[in-house]
């Protein structure tokens, strides 16, 4: 780093001493905002295009500063590029660059803007693309569940609450319980998308620009839907950091569920799936290893995710308008959350289509556990006793089996029938498991039709979305 | 409080000990999910409807069922209800007043449901009645906020970025940014409300029932625009209330900062605006004080909403399908919300439309402190000097200026020239503050003509919410 | 209540309008600090005498002011008495109550002080005496703990890494592991009550008072260490609460931990334990269903806590000094942590004693999943391999056993000495779980002898705290 | 980065597939693990002493491992060191140096450890050295800001409460205010690092060891008080991360408050204060600014703590026993915080010192306001009146001081005498600053001697730290 002057900073002017060197360090946000070059370069040249349509620069300007992004694009891309701590932020940086390669006129860029909206121009932009690169992997993500579902419509394992064994249910229908939460995720992913649509340019430092700009043409070569409506308000708000973050939140949260599930299924009490050797790792100690890693660490992302929402939504508590250096903090949660769920996403897609469910494990599962009682008190309520009874006849037969380590279906008629004068030879059949789940066939219910009917529903609207674009 | 015994349970024949007396308090959640009784009896009522329009109830059951709850209705109502501890929760209550009404057909009203299903639908139920006070208390807050923008279009005051004077804006434009935050909240709350409207009525359990309901009757005679799709996931799901809690937290957190601003300028340094007493408490100690108490709590209570968004997410987090025990903690905090936005919204859209402007000092404070020097540098731009350049020529004027506390209008023009030759005597009028804000003259710019249109564009969108209702 | 006018309020002088209805029920908190009213008594109480010490109120005015106290005191157990939200809070109801009963002599007492150093004394008051209930709680729950390890020191259970088998251990050995989070719960317990125990009183409103008064004598008659040193400070600050509430947060993610625990071996895949059903649930549809409810919900409601922190970090962020309204916002959080913490406490150290281990499943589950595969590594190295080499002989040896369905132990010799011919017929003594287990024998270790030595370390500690008192 | 195989592996003997390429990467630790390598080779080489203590090794297997650990500190002192992705972490990527360096002894040294009770020691290490710079960096800074308050005892303020001038008090008070904050975090501080200072080396995996280990050398050689006690307990425990950022986000909670009160002191309104221009920055696009950044974004950073803290307490809740790669995720937040507390401390410790006071300003803005109302009301009650008596005689005298623009102390001695005959001419010497700040003069008040003492007693706290060292 070369030595500190005043003139090296843009707004040095009515200061009478260099910024202390710590200081310096300390403020300067080019070791992380430097991710947004893209984005900076784009919105300088749609700025310097609206500039040239209204006359504040001239073509061949246009054409000079054109030219000298193209070459301060290659050199980022090429890791030449030399970044400045005490250029402070990549704002500065780029445009001091341009200074360098095209002269005066590079000095002219910042003509009706202020880093104020440059930076929010450019967070919007970066989030943009982030959120749909993230669309796309949680579509493929949906899509490896149904799919996965779509072929175990019939397989039967054990419903739980409370993690007791409660009703059983089939595999497919688990696996769509999760394509509902991530359905949602995509509502809220594309919700924020829209909102955060909307272009800061030319709101300047915070009250707007003397200059003859044309906002509107700004946020069309940006491909943002409209200008904001609001100067103060654009250069202070942060929402979309906040709203992105929040739907990641809820995402991780659905992701360390799934996780959850993905553990215990992997252990050898439970013993459900086999996940692939290449999704988990070994222990330097312990040779016969083999370690759920993926979900493990995707399920405690989330706490990174909840934390950089507490980050955010602390940052702009109590702020007045309309920007404070407060703000520069807003960058790195987003960013990370960005990457964590990018990550996340990505590993699950890969995994989940690979997992194998281990189908007479899981069907030996919910064989015990009395799973079939609760079709043992509704058959009761056939017979005509009200629910409430049937409930306490058959709450009296299990704790029989317990007792005895006898499974209902396994028990003899006449003990059955020592419990309810009501019960006839009939009863078994409901006490199958295959009669248990086909008979809750109903919209959302586990009937392997129904869940068949909900996997084909769910592809298409998941199918649906390449077709609307974005 | 009766003695408990087995027989007071609903769910107690397999178990052969009672409830240990602690655990049964401690486990209870009657004494805050009695608050949606309302929503639990309208529930059954469309759940008993349904189940006589297939079949399972007769009509005169289904008679009984309504009179039965209609009088429980009225119990609760005039407080003479007898909410029972050991009857755990809201739905055991009533469920068991029903049956001690009407005998033996009160227990037949479980059929075809579970508490999960049933605790469920009850939750949405109640926070979308409270979605819907809470849309019309923001839409009352905003009109109120619009009204005095536009009134305020010519306002003079500085605009502040780093808490340090900026620029000059106009007041009504201050507003108008606080109004695009809270126009952002509504959308963020209309969102949340379509993604609840969907009927958990039918999971039962977890896995849907083997009786022969009609989920598209409950749906749509408890006013939801279609049945949830998946019963794992209908049981399990608390995202409404993770959404409502994160719009809940950036609105507070818009809330938090308004009120700083509105702390800030009641101050003697700021002396912005006078709050009417009624909005303002005293000392107990300090004979003068006048302390603006509402911003102060509000700006305050955005701590427990960030908290209850963090209990929710923390309470899912890692949680196996379908539902827990863990959940019945997710009432209280979403309780919370509601009643903490609610009142912060009634007590400023009272609050807001009384407040009024100091306009002298106001327009005093942003003459003071350089706000036109901006303009200075625009000026001198128009001149033909490169942006980078003017603001160094202005930032040694307002050196001199700090240096021998003069403003920048206020320099013979002599020492403005010794900065830079081209500054000619019609400089001045770009150092006024009413030629600033009048040169901020277009889209989000604070020119006073152009936030009169944009309160008249607000206002249309507020005013176009009571067409399409909610 | 009655109408609110002017007089009513002890600081109104100088308002010339009533606090606008609405305002005075958002604005009160005395629907919630109610709760301190006998730490606001002691305190007033301790205030008075000091007052008589120093010569501002005479004998008998502090005889009425005793007398009187007396009767409010009563007028509460009793459930006579009027709170009024009027009167805003816990103290000026009692303050105006005592006016009532004694005349112009309650209207003294505030003499010197202000509600600022009043209620940050009541909440130190009120903390303090939760902390001395919590950590008798918490040492009750050791104490059953460690019994049971004590009684389980040959227990053989799996000892798990990433919910795989990883090693045995000993039951006992687990248990102490709980204890040892609890007991560094118990520290920062007591750190926490060293430091809030100081007397703010005497700060007054924020710059302490006029009166020759003696903070040093209501510190001590409080019960108090010493007097805050800085009156600013001391109406200021609450890091007593968040400090509280950091230690709360950090002993229920600990419960939540042995809750997550608790519920796993209670399922029916692990099966490893019993709990009495009087701490168990049913369900109102399934009736073969026992819930362990209790850990399950005590596993939920780190959330609260984790919100309650939450809640007031982001309460005090910013705030300027001295006293805010905001801050009256700190109450429902720490109560309600303090309610959650010491009923969670409660429930569990009612529960760990009487929870029963399957010593049959334990050690079933232990003798699979090659869980003894470490100790044949190590046996490798003593016959003189390195250890990573010897670490994949026995990672091929288990990839054979996975793949045959068979457990090391039960290999034929000549299986084994096909991956090392180091391997003799001595082998089969390290592959036995009571071998393991004894074999690390060390500090720390799982061996029985190791265990049991804990035990009585960890109890001899818990016991110490009697002698110590609180 | 070479190819995979599954011998690159320490851990791939049972596995049939190498990892998936991205699994790897999104897996690995080693770009932020490699941060703790320094103490990644103390916690080896004690380890190595230890072993050879107990024969495990030998004399020159030792010394082999000293040399070979020396060489590759160099190697990463100066960068040369090639750390791989594919090893996944600092352990393995200094284990396999280790190896490559010396041969067969370096897969020796992994004898009787584990990875997990490797990194439990790495980080406890990394933590306390970090522990003991945040102390001096906090010691400084109080040293700083107990040094301006001894200057600063008579420089008469306005002190606030609710924002509103309350009364006046010295600015060297209020500064003691802000060392009272620091001097509690300092406690936590030292708490913690108590805590923390016991050694897992030996926990191994999770069970102990078989080899014949020494813990108490390993303990001591490393600096800790004692080995840990118990060994499951040992690898899962992240407490002292959690306690230390809950410490952290009280700090920075105290240093927001702190800023939040410059921000405000440094603005056009307040103008209380001066801070050199090498501690602030300018504008881009307003020649004329000088903001307070340093403030701004410490105050912005105690957002990413917070974030933190729930980032690991959401990590570890409901995690079981005993390691679960979920734990991976303790570092990045346990960094940051580590990195934002020093560099906020170090940026105020040198700032604080360098800030001026304008002294006239503040002396004005305490004229102003009635903030010696509350002397009054207590001359009042020395004549006789009851305290809530003279309050409202005060306040009606404000009210019309309020009214009128005119301050108490410049009434006539008639006007005042028209609220209260008991009022004399006496009365004028209550109503001078330095009347009212010197009266409040008792332990904690804001008289200048005793803020000459009490910043005199801070000091002597804060030296005697240096003498029992760290």
């Amino acid at each position: 780093m070369s030595n500190n002057t005043d003139t090296s900073k843009l707004w040095g002017g009515r200061f009478s001493e260099p910024t202390d060197q710590f200081v310096q360090r300390f403020t300067a946000s080019v070791e992380f905002d430097q991710r947004m070059a893209r984005e900076d370069i784009l919105g300088s040249l749609a700025h310097a295009e609206m500039l040239c349509t209204v006359g504040v620069l001239s073509a061949s300007e246009l054409t000079q500063i054109h030219d000298g992004m193209a070459q301060i694009s290659q050199e980022i891309t090429d890791g030449s590029f030399q970044w400045s701590v005490e250029l402070e932020d990549v704002h500065m940086n780029i445009e001091a660059r341009l200074t360098q390669l095209i002269g005066i006129t590079g000095k002219k860029l910042h003509t009706g803007r202020s880093r104020n909206d440059q930076v929010a121009t450019d967070i919007r932009l970066h989030l943009r693309s982030a959120i749909d690169l993230i669309g796309a992997e949680l579509t493929r993500l949906q899509q490896g569940t149904i799919t996965l579902a779509a072929a175990n419509c019939n397989t039967i394992m054990p419903g739980f609450t409370h993690l007791q064994t409660a009703q059983p249910v089939v595999f497919g229908h688990h696996l769509l319980a999760w394509n509902e939460m991530l359905e949602r995720d995509y509502g809220r992913l594309m919700d924020c998308r829209e909102r955060l649509n909307q272009c800061p340019l030319g709101a300047a430092a915070l009250a707007g620009t003397t200059y003859p700009i044309e906002r509107a043409q700004t946020a069309a070569t940006l491909g943002f839907d409209r200008p904001t409506e609001n100067s103060l308000d654009s250069v202070s708000d942060r929402d979309f950091a906040i709203e992105f973050c929040a739907f990641a939140a809820l995402l991780m949260t659905h992701m360390s569920r799934i996780s959850e599930e993905l553990v215990l299924w992997a252990s050898a009490q439970f013993n459900f799936i086999e996940l692939p050797d290449r999704f988990c790792t070994g222990s330097s100690i312990m040779p016969q290893k083999k370690n759920p890693d993926v979900p493990e660490l995707v399920r405690g992302k989330v706490g990174r995710v909840n934390g950089n929402l507490i980050a955010l939504l602390t940052l702009m508590k109590s702020q007045p308008l309309a920007y404070n250096k407060d703000n520069q903090e807003d960058k790195e949660p987003l960013f990370d959350t960005i990457d964590t769920v990018l990550g996340s996403l990505r590993a699950f897609a890969d995994m989940i289509p690979a997992m194998r469910p281990k189908t007479e494990q899981m069907r030996e599962a919910a064989r015990r556990g009395f799973s079939t009682a609760t079709d043992l008190a509704d058959y009761l309520v056939g017979k005509g006793l009200p629910f409430r009874d049937a409930h306490e006849v058959v709450g009296k037969a299990v704790g029989h089996g317990v007792a005895t380590g006898t499974d209902l279906a396994d028990m003899p008629l006449a003990t059955l029938q020592g419990f309810s004068s009501d019960i006839t030879a009939d009863v078994f059949e409901v006490l199958t498991l295959e009669g248990s789940v086909a008979a809750r066939n109903h919209l959302g219910g586990t009937a392997p039709q129904q869940v068949a009917a909900a996997a084909e529903r769910a592809m298409a609207l998941v199918e649906a979305r390449s077709v609307s674009g974005e």
